[in-house]
Parts: structure tokens; C-alpha cells; sequence
């Protein structure tokens, strides 16, 4: 009763099978109104009040917002720049106190793998081994969580040196994609979540788990007594839609959007090259560590005759380019600021977003996506800005970065 | 975020206002994904695990698949051909024994007062005030699943006697309608739940709660955590069918659907009619008790030779004729079958629904309603089979009631 339409059935079935080739023998897919909804049947399903959920340290509030009422608590896992790492994931497991933590281990673990909402961190196919053998090894059901996956950009490269030349074939394409986790689910113990919002339409609340048989018969059956079949009408019109296109068109339709991300990602990042004097530079030490950083100065990069002087100034903010999704994590040295101890991170923080939101521009602050219940994660010292490139015309986009660039520098002098 | 489109929610405002005349004197009207879920979010937001829901005796088995996953259980109150009844409700609330019971006294009823599934049941003004007046005493919720509202029909009159003269403007035909718990709900403790489901389309999982604002505000943070808005695509179809038509226009529409309910409710009527000998009689006792109850013998009324003798028999079933909704609801004197006692009333009942469902009919079999975790329900000695007239195009019908009435002759003949 809530299988939905017969045709999209076969076609996510279809499309399941061709794209993310699971390793398990007998995948199914079950429609789903949207992977916010998803994750709750997740939750309804699989959780008891009392228990945890591990999740990124910094993680999608919504998500989150799902747990904590039914009486299920995040458990914090630390990051770095492809999201849970392994090391961490596994110090944590190996190491549960069930009376120090006042629950159980836990047996669910949620996670955005590409482009990560708030943090853009995208998982690599190795990585993700490493933490399905963890999940393996403790047991722990992986809840893939995955609505930006054909939002992959590849590295950014400054506009100087770009070059525009994607001659792959549809298999090659989708080869080249990384891989989900269910590639690597040989005994069926990930529940991935697609969603059509990313895709065909926000707001279009119509999605799909793919996981085992008996997980599957569990959640239709929690659907059946709450939602039902997604909106009738709603998978009509995307059904009809796939169909015209078929599976050929429907992947020519994604790349395509890809394509868009990729150039609407580069824009806004060379927007910020424009507005602030950005060194590149290998991180050495903490969650970036081996990755290409840029650093953000107050003064832009054509203004040559500051450089010599700003440089020698410690950065305002720093990024890693996202190679997925829809998100710029801008980490901001507020150690650095001049009202630095005396005002805390938190405070300043929320200071400069107010700032920023009084001139017009609507950065998401990145104390809502704390895993933590205190709101404080990692780095001390330091604050975060999730910067959206989703669906800003490129103009907007333009002006944004000169306000947001105009509002950090006045905010940074010194009183 | 879950507020759904502004223009659908002026209309619902509208709407609600001018055709329910709630008491309360600021209800909020909030959309939901249908009725299914709009119940799933009130148990979720009201009941706690160990609890109880009041419920009629006889009722939609999906309701209570909701609760029982959650360990909310239902508690069935005595049903009469208005559904609920008052004596019954107090009886229940004022001997409330909590040790006994196992729970604390509900607080939350559920109630489908127009039409109700599966007996067709509609309770009248009368009724709900006197209901309404006990939940004040004892402080219950009343939940109000009225998807079939406008599914009025009026009263059976044989097809002989019967004339079709609807003369009332809109005006009066809204007031005209049996009102909605909501026009007594003085206190703000009515959640009703309207539905598109049965006046626009199957399946489009879209409609509304009414109720006060802070339950509204609880239920609207409820669903930002799972299904969110209800599918854009989904709500953009009937709101613009909703706008094109506008408000006279919906009720235009919605009149003349309670006609083709009416045509249809007779006419299946009118072929029991044909096929049995129907008896009309007032009932003294029971359920019924003040009632026009129709009463079915094997034989066909044109076969007036036999009638002298089957009249001396005791009759197959019964039905009140339903004045709402899609359902006639049949009660079956499976103690005046051949085999019982030495066959219980639950066996017969299975034992004619599988004659009469691989003769190519599918009656509903009545013990799925059953609120009782065991099955039964009053009266004792009975059976029941929900009938259906939702979307059987009339020559169907004719055939459908035909080979019923062959298969349960066949089955009622000693062995």
C-alpha cells in the first residue's frame, strides 16, 4: 500500500542496479516522501529512546531535530575533509562506556557522504571501506544519507588555469562517480536514502531507500500506517517525466546538473579570490590536515601593494573547496580577532552573521549544525559559516561576497 | 516549513471559517499529508507509551495499526447506528479503573463521526454536543478523522417512493450539512482532519488540521522533523484546481459529489433490493434500538410465492442504510446459520467472505475493524462484511450484489 507507481518502481530499480551497483545480492528499492521523512522511518524503526545515532560533529540540525524528541541522542563522531573519520569513528566504538555515556553503543550511524550538509566533505571510495569494515567489526547499521550525490564538481582550480573538457561516455561518467557505500555493502547493513529534490524539484517531498528485504518490509510497513505512498499526483508528474526521458536522458539530465554546480561552485569561489587576498596553502596539522586550504585576508587580491603587509596578518577565514554539494564551510579564525578573548567564539560569531544578514546576505551560522548539545565543536578558537552556492544567479552571487567582504573587514578592525 | 502554499493556506482559512463555523475563536488551520498521517502526528505529539486512545468499537484498522507500534492502545467504546455513544463514553471515563486498566484514562479520542468506516455510521448535532459536553467533564482531546464530510446522502427512501428535488442555494446547503464537532468546540479541544483524499483525488495525501494554536504550532514542528510541506507538486495541482474554481465553484463540486454518492448508495441498495427478500422494520433492541434496520431473506422480493414461507425464517442480515460516506455496513445472524454453534461466528464469517471473494466480489470481512485485540465485537452471535460503494460503476454493482446473493444462499442451505 505505500509501493507508490509500478513505472517508478521499475525505474529506481533500474537506475539503483546501473548506478550505485550494490554489492548485496537483493537490494530493495521502496519509495519515500523525502529523505528528511526517510530518516525519521529510520529512526521510528530502528531506534529505542535511550540509544544514540554517531554522526558527524558537525551535521544537518534537521536531522538531529528527528532524534532528540523521540528520546535518541547524537552521538558526536569527529571529521575531517571527507567527513567521519575512521579513526575517530573507531576510538569511539571500540571504547563505548555504556555508564559513562548513559546508553547502549550505538548501532546506527548517519551520514551525509558527498558534499555534506554543513561541511561540503565528500567521502572517498577508501574511506568509506574503512568505515564499513568499523561498522563490520561494531555492528553498526550505516544510514547513507545521500541527496547531493550527482552533485559531484571534481577539485576547484583558480579560473586562471581552468580548462572545460569532459569527453566521458554515460558508463564512464557514472565510474567515475564515487561510489556509495552501498558498493561496498556485501552484507546488507546500509540504508541509503535518494532523494528527487535535488534533482527534479525542491520541495517535491518523493525519494527512495534501497537496503535489505526485511529492513525494507519494516519501513513500508511504517509508512503504511503513517504517510503511505508519496503524493499521487507528485509521482505522476516525475514518473512521466523519467519515463520520456528514460534512463539514458534522466543520467544526461544529471550531468548536466552537475555541470551547473560545478560552474555555480567555481563563481562563487573565485568571487571570494576577487574580494580577498586567499593564499593556498597544505594544511599540516588538525581535520584538514594534507588538504589544499585557502586562507582569506582583508585585503583583495589586486590590491598588490598591500600583500607584503597583509600577509605577514593572520587570516580571517579559511576554506577547503567542496568537490561536491552545494556548500562553501568557511571556518573563521575568530582567535584572530581583535576583540579576541574578551567576546568567545559563540558571541562573535553570531555578531558578524548579524552583520552580514542586516546587509542583506544569509550565510547559515554554523553553531545550528553542532552535533554537540552545547552547541561548541571543533576548532577551539574558531567559528563557521555554511555559504550556499544552490541557487543564487551569479550576479547576486557576485554582490553577496562584495557585501559579506565589506562587513568581515569593518568587523575585524581593531576597536 | 511545513506550512505548505500560502494560497492553499488562504483557501483552507476560508473555507474552514465559512463552512464549519468553529467555536473556538482563533483555529489554526495547518496543512498535513493526509489524514493517515495527520493521525500519526497527533499520537506522536499526544500519546505517550503506555497509554490509551478512546475509539469506537468498530473502526479503521489503520488507525490503530498507528498506535499500537507505539504502545498506545486502543480502548473501544460501544457503537450505536450514530457511531460513539454518550451513555457508553461516560460509563467508560467515570468507572476508569487505573490499576485495572493497566493506563491512565484517555485523553485523546479518535472519532470518524460522518460516515463512518467501516460501519457508515454518522453522528448527528445532538450526538456531538452531548459527546463534546462528556470530554469537557473528563478532559479529552477529540480527534475528528471526517474525511468523508461531504459525502452527505440524506436518508434511503425505496427507489418507488423516492423523489430528487434540491432546491437549497450553497447557503443552505452548508447549513443543511450535519455540523462538525468543531461548531461546539468552545474550548479548543476539537483536532479535525480534513482530507482532499475523497474530494479531489485518491492518493494525493494532502489536507489539514484545524485546531487551536498551540497544538497547531506542536503538529507543525512535528512534521519539520518528517514529512515537512506536503509534496509541492501535489499541492500546486489542487490549489490551482481550488483557485480556478473558487470557493462556490469547491462547493459546487462537492454538492454534486454527495449526489453521485447518493445515486450510488441507493442504487446498491435498490439491487439488495431485488436480490433478497428485504424486511422493514424498526428495531426494539440493541445497537440499532429506534432504527430503520432493512432485514435480508434468501429469497428475491418478485418472488412473492415464496414469501409467505421465508418470512417464517429468520433473516441472513442486516443493514441500516447509511446516510454518509461509502460503506454499508452488514451484519450478518451468522447464529441463524445451519452449522452454529458447532461453527463459531468468526469461522462463518472468514469461511463466506473466501466463497464469496474467489466468486470474484470483495466485501471487506468485518472482523479487521474489530477494536478489540482479540477480534470480537458486539453482538455476540454476528458477523460482518463492510460493502463498498466508492468507485463501482453501477452495472458492477448489479453483478456484485447478483453473485453475493447466489453465493450466500448457497452457503446458508443446510448441510
Amino acid at each position: 500500500m505505500a509501493k507508490g507507481l509500478p513505472q517508478l518502481q521499475k525505474f529506481i530499480d533500474e537506475f539503483t542496479t546501473r548506478v550505485y551497483k550494490p554489492a548485496y545480492k537483493d537490494p530493495v528499492c521502496l519509495v519515500h516522501t523525502g529523505n528528511t521523512d526517510g530518516w525519521f522511518k529510520v529512526v521510528m524503526t530502528f531506534c529505542n529512546p535511550g540509544e544514540g545515532v554517531l554522526a558527524a560533529e558537525w551535521t544537518y540540525p534537521s536531522a538531529m531535530n528527528t532524534t532528540r524528541p523521540l528520546g535518541v541522542t547524537p552521538v558526536p563522531v569527529p571529521i575531517d575533509e571527507q567527513g567521519i573519520c575512521g579513526v575517530g569513528l573507531r576510538k569511539i566504538l571500540a571504547e563505548w562506556d555504556e555508564s559513562a555515556r548513559g546508553m547502549p553503543r550505538p548501532r546506527i550511524m548517519y551520514t551525509v557522504p558527498i558534499g555534506q550538509n554543513p561541511t561540503g566533505a565528500t567521502m572517498e571510495a577508501t574511506r568509506k571501506k574503512e568505515i564499513y569494515e568499523i561498522c563490520v567489526e561494531f555492528d553498526v547499521v550505516i544510514v547513507e544519507d545521500d541527496p547531493y550525490y550527482f552533485l559531484q564538481e571534481g577539485q576547484y582550480t583558480h579560473k586562471s588555469s581552468r580548462s572545460i573538457s569532459r569527453t566521458e561516455s554515460d558508463e564512464e561518467y557514472i565510474d567515475n562517480l564515487v561510489p556509495s557505500f552501498l558498493k561496498f555493502d556485501y552484507q546488507g547493513r546500509v540504508i541509503r536514502l535518494d532523494s528527487f529534490s535535488k534533482t527534479v524539484a525542491p520541495g517535491c517531498r518523493l525519494g527512495w531507500f534501497t537496503c535489505n528485504p526485511l529492513f525494507a518490509e519494516r519501513l513500508e510497513r511504517q509508512a503504511e500506517s503513517s504517510t503511505q505512498a508519496p503524493c499521487g499526483l507528485g509521482q505522476t508528474m516525475v514518473t512521466s517525466l523519467i519515463l520520456n526521458w528514460q534512463f539514458n536522458g534522466y543520467i544526461r539530465w544529471l550531468r548536466a546538473l552537475g555541470t551547473q554546480y560545478t560552474q555555480r561552485r567555481d563563481f562563487l569561489l573565485d568571487c571570494f579570490s576577487d574580494e580577498f587576498h586567499l593564499e593556498v596553502e597544505q594544511e599540516h596539522k588538525g581535520a584538514w590536515k594534507g588538504n589544499t586550504v585557502y586562507r582569506a585576508y582583508a585585503v583583495p587580491r589586486n590590491a598588490r601593494a598591500m600583500i607584503e603587509k597583509t600577509s605577514a596578518r593572520a587570516p580571517m577565514f579559511s576554506f577547503v573547496p567542496p568537490t561536491s554539494g552545494m556548500f562553501v564551510w568557511m571556518q573563521l579564525h575568530l582567535n584572530h580577532h581583535p576583540a579576541f578573548p574578551d567576546e568567545t567564539p559563540v558571541t562573535l560569531e553570531m555578531k558578524l552573521w548579524e552583520k552580514v544578514a542586516l546587509a542583506g546576505v544569509l550565510f547559515a551560522p554554523g553553531r545550528m549544525f553542532s552535533c554537540e548539545d552545547d552547541g561548541e565543536a571543533s576548532p577551539v578558537g574558531s567559528g563557521h559559516f555554511r555559504v550556499s552556492f544552490s541557487n543564487v544567479p551569479f550576479d547576486t552571487m557576485k554582490q553577496a561576497v562584495g557585501v559579506f567582504a565589506t562587513e568581515i573587514r569593518k568587523f575585524w578592525v581593531p576597536l
